[in-house]
């Protein structure tokens, strides 16, 4: 017997999971076992040496990774759902940037992420990397509440130096007294939750304060999140405030923003080969954010492309260009995208498969937060247990097939058990 | 006082229609009065002479018309959300084929009818065009089960014989006799739902056939559905096996099945110029599929162009091509791929705004039914009343950012009531 036996967990049930983009790991009526927060192993017949240990039987549900969202802004939530007649920069200037200014109220901040770390719950969501806003207070509050849900997360408050309204524009020096404030309250404070360095996007911050931001982030070793190549008027922007720069991602790179550390850029739209290569060179890892693109009207990210020359990628809901937290249905979204590239441009292009979304969604993303998003061995144990009886009326398909009517039909409703980190929440 | 009060039946609530795609017609607080079956007026104040009727008082909520699907398959509802790694051809063969060869079998097809009338029903379609299969038994059972829940429907026993699997493949003299004697069985016999023409498309039937059916349409003024240019093999297929023809539509109008009595046909993705310009000289209904299209990889049809060149358009679910009864989810589809044909063509296209579904999904497709779709006055009073008070977390919106949320986010629990033909149902 490994270990004692009250450290082992076993789950059974239809197992699913991705080691790869291009195959599905399915086990019928399986077994994971897990030791503390990892996985020992998924097997069909249980193994003798764990025999005597108690077994959670789940049946002929569907046991999956849980679900990573690498890109989302909590303080959007309550401007889901309205807007879309507008492109990235009138959106937001007329929805975005007057509803993060709210969240100077503390009790605006915490009544609207309450419901925001409620619904990411609700959703399956077991990872998630999130915007705040400039507020450090509330970012604060953002975070205890997805520490104290039990939601593994970064988190991180927003600078903006220039280009935004009186209401969000931070003076330079103060935004990074705040920032390294910030950090340094928050680095030990939490079980699950850490900062993440958040320049907004390189039009709302200045070279002065990237510059610096790239500094707190190399000197005490903290992620990086941000946005890159999301709409054609966006490019031109930063291209006239940065002449200096070969491209969008030189502006960030040039900063010590772009890999320097661990880093998320979320959009990747109409990127360059150049900054292609240097994304994969960097391992900057790419949130795809198909809902958000169209409904802004961004345009379609070349995925597929991106996948075979093994960019590092995960999906983002990206809360509230994105009008929904459920990563299924950003899944389905991803499958929708990619077929009508393939359509539209009829290139050497491919559609997304179903098993490279769900991979994308799990240890794509998974690989933010370091053995993540799969069930092998030595794996965190992050899982979601789903119950899809209600999507089939008859007899129920092949597993596969199960997953597909999930992703196209399912809901929260479906999802009858979290696992973050070993543990039931 | 207008006829007698009994007749007479006063609404009010926040009034939304749309007379042109390109505006909404909006009254805060107002009253939509109905005699009999048909709109009086809507009214900002209540007109003295009906201040003694009685009033539904709907306060806050939203009083829409009533969401008409023109196109879709109640025998696919069963295989919906699975088998979409396919293109129209193969997903044909694979699934629906197999499928719908199941309704021979009456106690099948008694099940799963009841269930897509079911959740027509709850997903607030008021009216609808239906696709059933070639077996007459079980397309009358689907003609009972909507008539009995009051849904206003034409409903076809498709036609085919060629191009199938046995298990569907009829005797071309046997599909007309049937056709024939389906038609005048069920002709008179419902209050709400009428037969419609149905050859399946081209590929499937025979010229023989079509003739003899467009022979029927013409003799006993029956309505008329079909498939057209959906995807880019299909057609390819069609112009082999008719080379006689100029194009898709062509062989439908040789065969008096393409305006000739009132007609809708679906998908329309790929037409061409000379195709336009007959549906719209032939005042052909074009059932406009956006989900089914993305799904099956058909791609992305120019439908604001359409618009501009006012050929009739309405709205379809396309179930098991599309994946959802929700017309609220074929709109936001709807506006998301004319983003994406926007983006990606870069044409002189324009991308279809919130009012402009709007339309498509009430009076737009309500055209094919008579004065239907709209809240203008002699007007069928079909109507749906949301509560979306779940969908506002801090203050409501405008009214139109409360309807582009219902069309995001909003789902069958905000339907409070519906009114079919001036009755609620």
């Amino acid at each position: 017997m490994e270990g004692s036996e009250k450290n082992i967990k076993i789950l059974k049930g239809n197992i699913i999971y991705t080691e790869t983009s291009d195959l599905f790991n399915i086990v019928k009526n399986g077994y994971i076992v897990v030791q503390e927060n990892y996985i020992v192993g998924v097997y069909d017949k249980l193994p003798e040496k764990f025999k005597n240990i108690n077994i959670e039987n789940y049946e002929d549900k569907l046991i999956i990774p849980g679900l990573i969202d690498l890109h989302t802004h909590a303080s959007q939530f309550a401007i889901k759902g309205i807007g879309y007649d507008k492109e990235l920069l009138p959106w937001l200037n007329t929805y975005t940037f007057v509803e993060e200014a709210k969240f100077k109220n503390i009790s605006y901040a915490t009544k609207i992420y309450k419901e925001f770390v409620d619904e990411l719950y609700n959703e399956g969501t077991t990872r998630a990397v999130i915007f705040a806003t400039i507020h450090t207070e509330a970012t604060e509050i953002l975070m205890n509440l997805l520490d104290e849900k039990g939601i593994v997360a970064y988190v991180g408050k927003v600078n903006m130096d220039r280009n935004c309204p009186d209401t969000l524009m931070e003076n330079s020096d103060e935004s990074i007294k705040n920032t390294l404030n910030w950090i340094q309250n928050c680095s030990k404070k939490y079980k699950f939750v850490k900062p993440i360095i958040t320049p907004r996007f390189v039009p709302s911050c200045t070279s002065y304060l990237m510059n610096e931001l790239g500094n707190i982030a190399i000197n005490d070793t903290i992620p990086v999140q941000s946005h890159i190549s999301e709409n054609l008027s966006e490019i031109q922007w930063v291209k006239e405030l940065h002449p200096e720069c070969k491209n969008y991602g030189d502006v960030y790179d040039k900063f010590n923003l772009f890999g320097q550390t661990k880093t998320i850029m979320a959009h990747c739209v109409h990127l360059t080969e150049e900054e292609i290569n240097k994304i994969k060179k960097n391992k900057v890892l790419i949130a795809h954010c198909p809902t958000s693109n169209v409904n802004l009207s961004s345009g379609i990210a070349p995925i597929s492309k991106l996948l075979r020359k093994e960019v590092l990628i995960g999906l983002g809901s990206d809360i509230a260009g994105g009008e929904c937290l459920s990563m299924l249905s950003v899944m389905a979204s991803a499958i929708r995208m990619s077929k009508l590239r393939k359509v539209c441009f009829k290139e050497d292009e491919k559609s997304l498969t179903l098993k490279e979304v769900f991979y994308l969604a799990t240890k794509g993303g998974g690989k933010f937060f370091g053995n993540v998003g799969s069930f092998e061995k030595g794996y965190e144990f992050d899982a979601l247990v789903i119950d899809d009886d209600n999507l089939w009326k008859d007899n129920k398909g092949s597993i596969e097939e199960r997953i597909e009517r999930l992703v196209y039909l399912g809901n929260q409703k479906n999802i009858i058990s979290r696992y973050i980190c070993g543990r039931e929440i």
